[in-house]
Order: C-alpha cells, then sequence, then structure tokens
C-alpha cells in the first residue's frame, strides 16, 4: 500500500474539486482525507488531500500526470509528500533547556515522524543534553563582528545534512535575512508572547509592566520582518497580578513547550501552507 | 444565485467524493465548502458541502437527478437544505431565565438564523420575557399524573408551529419517549455538568462534594437513556475549594448560555450529523 | 448582623495584618476573608479583607476609631463598604445591543448587586430594550463640534443619579479627560481584542489580518490614554484562518459580554485596587 | 534571614487570625503571604502563612511556644515548614516515558525544589532515561502472587531513602492499602480523564466510545477508593469526532504531563491541605 499527502493553492474557479477527486479515483486512489479553503478576498484556492492506494503506485509518473492534467490547466502549485518522506530537523538553541528537552522527549517516544541530525548553539551548554540523546551538537559562537562567519559555518552544516526545518528552540539570536532565503517558511520560531502583543525581547517584563491577566506564546514561520512572520499557532495561560517576572518565566515555559511542539508538528504532518503571510492550518 | 447545504452519510467506499462533486460540476454548481469523516470502525463516509449556483437552481429536479445518480448506487442517507429555509425552533422553559435571555437576545440581533414561532413552559414564571420579545408563550403544567395529557398539549402545538427543533433552556422535565420519537436528534438540551461526569440532578452539588477543580456543561440531543444522548459541545471554567454550591451555579451559567447557544447554532448551520450516539460535527 | 469589606494599600511594613486582624477582633468582628499582596518593587502593601458582626455595629464610630488607631499610624489608604450600600452604575451604549442584553439579563437575575438607574446612548436605536427593562434611557447625540455641550448634559445625569460608576457597554465615543477626572478608576470599558495587542479602532479587523489564532476580549478602567488603562479581565477564544472579518465580531460578542461582566461583578463585590495603573483582582 | 510556611487547620472561631498573625509579630517576624479558607458547613478554618525574618530564629524553640499559645487552645492541626527542607520525592514508573521525561527535565532545571533519589518501576523499559540523568533506578517486578513480595521491597528503599512523597508518573499499578496507610495523602497519581468522568482503565475508550468533545486530565492523591482521592488539579482539551483513540492518547500525552507537574509543584510548595477527601489549594 501507499499513501501520499498533497498540497494545492492556486487561482479560485469552480471545478478544481471535481477535477482533483476524480484524477485520482481514476487511479485507484481513495481519498482518506480532503479539507479546502477559499480566500474569498484574494481568490485563492487551497486544498489539503490525503489518498491512499491498495497497489504500489509510481509516483514520479503519477506527479508528471498530474502536473499535465491538473497542475497546468489550473495554475497549481502543489507538492506531493509520500509517507515515509521524514523531513530532516535541525534545532538551533542557546541556554534555555525546556524546549529542547521536550522536543527530544517527543522526537525519543515517537510522538514527531522527523529526523534530527544536528544540534547547533551558540553557546555549549546544552551539549549534555543533546549527548544523552544520542545527537551530534555543534557549539558554533556567535561574536560581535564574526555573525556572518559563524552563519556560513551553520549553512554548510545545514546543506551537509539536508535540512528540510529549522526549529529555533529558544536560539536567542536574529536569523540572518541570508538564511531566511534559504529556508522560506522552512523556519520556526518560538516567540513568549501572544505576538502582535509584546514583540520583540523580554516580552514577560513588559506583560507584568502592563498589567495583563493573560500571557500567551505564539509559533510562527520566521520572516525578515521580526515577529512578524505567518502564525502557525498561539495558546495563553491566566496569571494575576501576584505574579512576579520570574514566574511569568516560569509559567511561560509550558506554553511555550507545548505552542512550539504543535507548531512543528503542524508543519512536519504537512497541514500547513503559506500565503499572504498567514499560515493556512488544516486540522 | 442559489445555495444550498448537503450532509451525506452512506457505507465507506472509494469515489464517492470524486461522483458528488463531479455531479455539482456538471451542474455547474462552485463548491465552496466540503468536509469530509470516515468511520474507521464502522466503514461509513460522512460529508457535508455547501454549493453555490450563479443561475437559478431547479431544486426539486436536482434533487431527484442526485437521488437517481448518486444516493441510491452508493445507498446514501442525505439531505440537502436549501439556504433561506429556516427551521422553526420551539423553547422549552422552567424557571431560570438566563438560557432565555441569552437565546432571545441572539435570535433578535440576527446571529440565529430561525424563527421561534413558540415558547412552552410548566411554569409562567417567565412569561414577562416572552412578551417582551413578542414570542407567544403557552403555559403547560405539568402536574403530576396528568402528564400525558400535558405532553398532548405540546406535541398539538408542536404539530401546529411545524416545528423543526426543540431546544429545552433548562427545561426541568424528563421528555417522554414518544415525544423523542417524534422529534429524533431534534431535541437539543443543556446539562450542567461535563458528561458524562454527574450526570442527572443536582450536578454541581455533586461537583462540590467531589471536589473538582474544574466545571462543565453539555450540550446533546435527547436520546430515552436520561444525560446519554449523542454530545454536540462541551466546555468547563475553573473552580476551587474556595467555591460554594452557590458560586458554581452562578459561574454554571455563563457556561450553560453558551454551550447551549454554540450547539443550537451548529444544528441550525446543518453542521451536525448523528450516527452511533455520537455527533460528527463539522466547522 | 452587620458585614463590611475593607480595602487597604499603604507603605509596606511588618505588623500591618496583626494590627489589622486585632482591631476587628476587640471590636467582636468575625473576619470571613482575608487577602493581602505585597507589591516588592514599590513596597506597597495591599488588602482585602471582609468581617462580619453578631450585633449591629456603629459604623461610623468604628471608622473613627480605625482612622485613629490604624489608618493615620501606618499612613493608609484605606476605604470601607458595608452590606447593602449598592453602587449605581450607569450604561452608556451606542447601537451593539449584546452587552446590553446580557448586562440587564444578569441584573434583572439578581447577578449583580448594584441600581441601574440610567442607561445614555448617542442613538436611539436601543431605547426599546431600556423600556422592556423599564429603565429610563437618556438620547444624547455626540454631534461634531458640540461634543463638550453632550458631555456636559452627560455629567449633569451622572450627578443627578449620584453614579458611582459607569460601564461603556460598547460605546462607540472616546471619554474626555474631564469626565476621567469625574469618575478616576470608576469607568469600566470592554475593548475587542486582548490589549496591548490591537489597540484603537477595529481591532478584528487588525487580527484577522495579522493571522492571529486566537482573540481576545479586555476590560478596563478608562484613562487619558486610549485603551491603557489598568487591566481587570480578559479572555480569549481561538480561530483559524477559515474566519472571515464577521465570524471574528460574531465570536468576539460572546467574549465581550462575559469579559465586560466579570469586570463589572469584580468592581461591584469590591475586588478592585487601581495602583500604578495595574489592577489588583482579590479572588 | 530565614523563612518559613506554616500550614494549620482546626474547628472555627473568631480570633485565630488575629491571634496568629500578632504572634509572629511578637517574635518580629514579617508575614510575607496569608490566606485562609473556612469549610462553613463543617465548621473548619485552613490558613496558610508565610512568614520571613531578618534574623536567624530558633525554630524549635519558636514551634514549641507556638504550640503553648496558639495551637493548643485553637486546637490546631499545623505544621511549619522551613525553606531548605526539600522534600525526598520517589518516582514510579511502568512503560510510558513522557511524564518521566517532564518531570526529570523540570527537576533538572531547577522548576522543583526537591530531591529525587530513586525511581522504581515495575519493568526496566526506562532505565535508560534514570541512568542519563543519573538518578538510581530499582527494577521491582510485581509478578503475579508475589506482588506482597515487591510491595516490601518498595517499601524498603522508600523508608532507606527517607521518602516523603511518592509520584506515580503512569505507574499501572493499583496501590495497595499498607502503602497508602504509610503515605497519606503523599502520593500523587495522575488519572487520564476528567475525574469523576471514565474512572479505572482505558479512560480515553470510553472517551473515544461516547463522543465526548473534551477530554481532561486529573491529578490526586492516592486514597484507597480508586480515582476517588482528593483532587489537586485539572485541566482538559478539546477533541472532535475525527480523534482516534490514538489521538486521544497522544493529545492527551501532554495534559497528563502538564497536569502532573502542576500537582507536584503544589504539594512541595506546601500549598495543598487535605481535609474531608477535598484538596484545599492555596495560590
Amino acid at each position: 500500500m501507499s499513501k501520499f499527502t498533497l498540497l494545492i493553492h492556486c487561482p479560485d474557479t469552480s471545478g478544481i474539486i471535481a477535477s482533483v477527486t476524480s484524477f485520482f479515483y481514476k487511479h485507484k486512489g481513495n481519498i482518506i482525507y480532503i479539507d479546502q479553503y477559499v480566500d474569498v478576498e484574494n481568490k485563492i484556492f487551497f486544498m489539503r488531500l490525503e489518498c491512499e492506494f491498495a497497489h504500489l503506485i509510481k509516483i514520479e509518473s503519477l506527479k508528471n500526470e498530474f502536473a499535465e492534467a491538473i497542475g497546468k490547466p489550473y495554475e497549481m502549485s502543489w507538492h506531493i509528500y509520500t509517507a515515509g518522506m521524514k523531513p530532516n530537523m535541525a534545532l538551533f538553541v542557546s541556554r534555555y533547556d525546556h524546549c529542547l528537552y521536550d522536543i527530544l522527549g517527543r522526537y525519543r517516544s515517537g510522538e514527531l515522524d522527523v529526523n534530527i541530525p544536528i544540534i547547533i548553539s551558540n553557546h555549549n551548554d546544552l551539549e549534555y543534553i543533546a549527548k544523552s540523546f544520542d545527537i551530534p551538537f555543534y557549539h558554533i559562537p556567535v561574536v560581535k563582528g564574526e555573525k556572518d562567519k559563524a552563519e556560513k559555518r551553520q549553512l554548510e552544516l545545514l546543506k551537509k545534512e539536508n535540512i528540510d526545518l529549522i526549529v529555533l528552540a529558544r536560539y536567542m539570536q536574529i536569523i540572518s535575512s541570508r538564511m531566511i532565503k534559504a529556508y522560506p517558511n522552512r523556519i520556526i520560531n518560538i516567540h513568549h508572547s501572544f505576538l502582535p502583543a509584546f514583540a520583540g525581547a523580554k516580552p514577560y517584563h513588559f506583560a507584568y509592566k502592563r498589567g495583563v491577566k493573560i500571557i500567551g506564546a505564539t509559533c510562527h514561520y520566521v520572516t525578515k520582518e521580526l515577529d512578524a512572520g505567518p502564525i502557525i499557532e498561539q495558546d495563553i495561560t491566566r496569571i494575576s497580578h501576584s505574579h512576579s517576572v520570574k514566574d511569568l518565566i516560569l509559567k511561560g515555559r509550558d506554553l511555550e513547550k507545548i505552542v512550539l511542539a504543535r507548531g512543528i508538528k503542524l508543519h512536519i504532518d504537512r497541514k500547513t501552507l503559506v500565503y499572504n503571510n498567514k499560515t493556512i492550518v488544516f486540522t
């Protein structure tokens, strides 16, 4: 048996769903999931579809046929992900360990269908965790004036390991536009506030100062504009006047872990599509 | 322009989506919403679909064609609801006013696409509210030994007003199996606990006694077994040891209102399908 | 039996709790609630205390004694609210009816321990609701260039009715600094976003544009700086890419109603203390 | 400087707060936290108090004085916990690793003020995790007919390590009444449902079958009656008809981790008091 996930976006017109589903029906596929969304304002059609086949399929010839029969006529951007194509995910960390522990725990228990070939950090504080999980750890210090050199080293490693997805697990450095260009909508960050509130540094300090009654965390793709990329997932927790900044940081940790983990899983499971600086999240 | 919503369930097989979507494509319909679900265990396929037509359609002939071409071959249970077919909703209340106020407020502001021709109550405490919203109010006391008589009167009224949907807005009486048979999966109740916890009477008292840290409310279709019908919607709120039973009742009110309102709206918007004592909720 | 609530703030020092509780013990009061908070940064002590007496007390002489024995030595700001002192609350509305219905429903059912002598609006759309609840409604149009005149009329009415608390139940006008000075920390507003995100106009439109996955509502005291006053309560609800601005507005209504109602209740129950543009909320 | 936490419960009468706070004031203590609760039904007074001293105090003589002056006259059950008295916590696990990883991650990062001298398991699957955190792991198989023998071995180990608190981190065995008697209100369990719903085995399967729209987790003290002990903390997450049992298990993991971690922290921080099969949780 074989199975794949198809992600599509294209100009909206009638007949797309009928054409796509009929195509796979003719190829004896069984559609086990379909969800679609139309951005009415911009007239864009989005679809996610999972298809199963009782027999082994020749994926390359199917893709070619799909491109000809459906992709071109509808001017589609589309991608077929076959089951078993595990993405290679690199983790970037600094000194906070909670997101790292959380991701590696999920990875070890089989919750994340992914490979983690490398962990990169500008500090070596967390090397011992990488070791205890048997994952290669690269300490690449980011020194003032030599940031460019550090980034080249990072890019070499990412290329060498065929990295598909970069996760900034509380990596306390700004990502350059070169890196962003190399991994468009493939760098996931966790920000410790309910964006757009408290973008930038020290959100818990500003949340404390403003006297908010909820704090949040936001998982988003990294774009050039700081903390302004497409949001994948957000969640919040209640606080009160009696919580100090330290309390907020502690409470926020659990949020950060869970929101980041959800965002990673959505991406890995091919449930996200980015358009117009927003993330369509299929559920 | 015309528009309708189609709800389907049938034995699962491949090709259903392609067949259905192609059928409407051939009739020049534009599918603006599609969602589907397969109960893998019982091999049942469920689908909700919204379809728009630029022109006026002959709905009866379309239905006949659909029955022949799709409905029969796939052994479907299906229903087409055209936009504008507003359901007639009867409200049953006793003495609590919060759900009644809430529903009527939403009704008045246009949030609920429904007619409310009658309010029925076993007490006359809330008649003044019905009056202030200009809705006919029927006081049908439910006296011991004469329950059957009261119910006949209710059924007559419901029939006369062509009622499609009954909402028990904190109606403190048990509904007979005759009434349930007459309105299968069309009687919506709000229960003041997160079912199946605290089924039956006085859930807040039992929640207090058990020392739970959350209380809930459950909106469900009424079936013969008390508080055991298909769940449409649930939500919860946090409590603490310091809350008395009276506090729980007060906090629970807001839950009851919102959970009931959400359940009603899902039903009215044709987003629910009941199967095997569960509710499929399309979103 | 008599009962009162005491709210205190003063410079932090040791012995305050012992002194205050001993004072009431000597006067044969039974403390049924005590909560305290210290702002460590600014060294300010805050306390809320409820005290019951088996006998009738002479409240004025007790206040005098308290001022001498405790208030002055500790340089306290303090206030004693006796049970039964119902605040007079004015409602300001424009055209949205959901918060008004919600507040009046709660008021009618006895949930809010308050008088509502007047409803003031810059439009007359909601007059019929005021009427159905038998509450005097004043239509005071706010015309360009004559805002000052309208405000004078409002202030006269508020004074005449001995208003203690103003609630802006989706009142779509900016409150002048004169009004704010007259009712410091006694004007409660509901803002339809999780402040500080999306302060200002059209928050749902900006939330849609930013692609957030949660929307919120914020209840706060009105201060000179728009949407920047001390926050009393906030809550949120989840949304997805598939929700239009209209959907957000609809979903937001329930949030607005509940968050505003909670904020009003906290104020009325003397559970809030404002300091340094933050609200201490005793629970 | 020294600091301690005092937990009290006693028959309710007036003057307790004044007496206790005056006692510590006379001993030059500064009360930095006070919270109290009265169970009106049973007339029991509960209090939690934190007190700081600028100087070193002789804790034993202070305790003796307190017992004489306050404890005896008011018939109090009371306990003073000095800061720095870290509880010794034993972890019991079976084969699920998510709660274990989570607790050890928090332990390592300093979030839990506790010692973890031993991990006990009826399987050896998770030994490698214990090793990677350098914590002694004891594999004590629980074989049919030899359960008593296994328990004796457990009790020896617990005694030897001066264990104060046992945490069942998804330990899949029923705890005997002998063990419960030895550690009354000191065995914390995580149950994977919102109790009292779905008590007993396989709650996710029953939740799926019932078609609930929320699942939960409950952290409670273990008592003789299975899953009926005093609840410390609960939380929930939303699910839909489309989630399989496997999905529920996966989603439930995050709940279990967080709810158990919160429960442990509340216990360790001396914020819980058990009375009448309920947990008073001071915040």
